[in-house]
């Protein structure tokens, strides 16, 4: 699907790791659709946030353009930027962007759970009209990616490098709230403290808001750190054992 | 072309005036192009700058996907929105967007010079890369706009309503530069005053970077301000009679 001949490798450059972050780290993003007639394609804005293998959720209502769009046909892709979600100085075009080319599909019931949890998790205050009648997920597939880093830092990802395989964590991952919740309630600061060691230091109300086998994600109410592990998770204990490593490196005194 | 339901019209929303604001701040914005095959939808990050009329112009390398998009399908939508122009706090969704649908195609001759001269005024840090032999001026013809303000604030907003008529103006439009640098001339402080008024107060290094019959436009390396004339302006006299009337009113003592 990407054909690009834009990209330019350095040694110095990983694509990768930037593009998980911004996958991870997002919160609002540009949609382009397809509209009626003939497919005439359509920008408009979206929050977003992410399933623990990386896909994407959406919350849309029935009453938006995009949403009739994607009804009728669920090809869509997404801008996630670093300024939108964070600004930053200087010009934009030297900042990094991840665009994602998938389909966006309602809902099935057996996923809605989840994609309800996750995504309220990292937007609180959307549970005002989450439900409202009008109002419906939509699970993302992920078909291709391309990041530009900046001028002349320029990369296509493949779907299976920028998603996270979850298949052997599925039992861990279906207890995310209740294992964030233990772990707060006998670490309350973790997830503040975190934040500190992560670029978060002048900011409060911190919470972490979801893992999955790479890495945490904590939050606040207008913003995303990722804090991948240093080894993949798929049990509670390793969950912990990598959680509490990441504390012991942010408490250490420096 | 755009079919929308949305729109629910409100006695004290006024959406072409913030649609005419957004259409004339934006540096930056989303484009939504057509990726082959069979247009898929691909979404990237551009910068913007408007011709006279509000139509606009960008600036785009043959290397990058959305270029080659464009020249095989001109469709295209562009998402223009405060907060990548101007970072703000809280739900972005909350703050208002601008989604253009139009056709981008390649400067003709005829008003290439036009498009560099207003893009440059407004990206002047474009001018190291703009005459690299890959880097395009794209004219953007505006058939369709929808303003979402906010939360239930939402509008189609005709091409006719947007766009500035400027067909009595090409006399003055055509002298942009050098009376901008007249009044400069006379008046070294107008635009830092004027920047200072319509809140750009904390910021240094503002300039006139352009006009058209309905306003002036302000800008520094970061930032565009518009600012409204009382009055369309036609002549160079009602220019200067509409500047200094704003002039007057930024300076009279609080």
């Amino acid at each position: 699907m990407l054909t690009d001949k834009e990209s330019t490798p350095e040694s110095t450059f990983d694509p990768v790791p930037e593009a998980k972050r911004l996958l991870r780290c997002s919160r609002v993003a540009t949609l382009a659709t397809l509209a009626e007639p003939e497919g005439f394609p359509f920008a408009s804005l979206v929050n977003v946030a992410t399933a623990p293998d990386g896909s994407l959720i959406l919350l849309l209502s029935r009453l938006a353009g995009h949403t009739r769009h994607l009804d009728a046909d669920p090809r869509m892709s997404l801008l996630l930027y670093s300024a939108i979600n964070r600004p930053s100085k200087g010009d934009p075009l030297a900042h990094s962007r991840l665009t994602i080319l998938g389909k966006a599909k309602r809902a099935t019931d057996a996923i809605e759970e989840m994609l309800r949890t996750r995504f309220l998790a990292r937007h609180p205050k959307s549970s005002i009209y989450a439900d409202f009648v009008d109002f419906g997920f939509f699970h993302v597939t992920i078909e291709a990616a391309h990041l530009n880093g900046g001028f002349g830092r320029a990369a296509n990802i493949s779907a299976e490098k920028l998603l996270t395989p979850v298949g052997d964590a599925d039992d861990l991952t279906a207890e995310e709230p209740d294992l964030l919740a233990k772990i707060t309630e006998k670490e309350p600061d973790f997830a503040h403290d975190l934040a500190q060691a992560n670029g978060g230091a002048s900011e409060k109300a911190w919470r972490a808001v979801g893992f999955d086998p790479e890495g945490l994600d904590i939050g606040n109410e207008e913003r995303l750190i990722r804090i991948p592990f240093a080894d993949r998770v798929t049990t509670e204990k390793e969950l912990r054992t990598q959680i509490a490593a990441l504390l012991a490196k942010a408490r250490k005194p420096s």
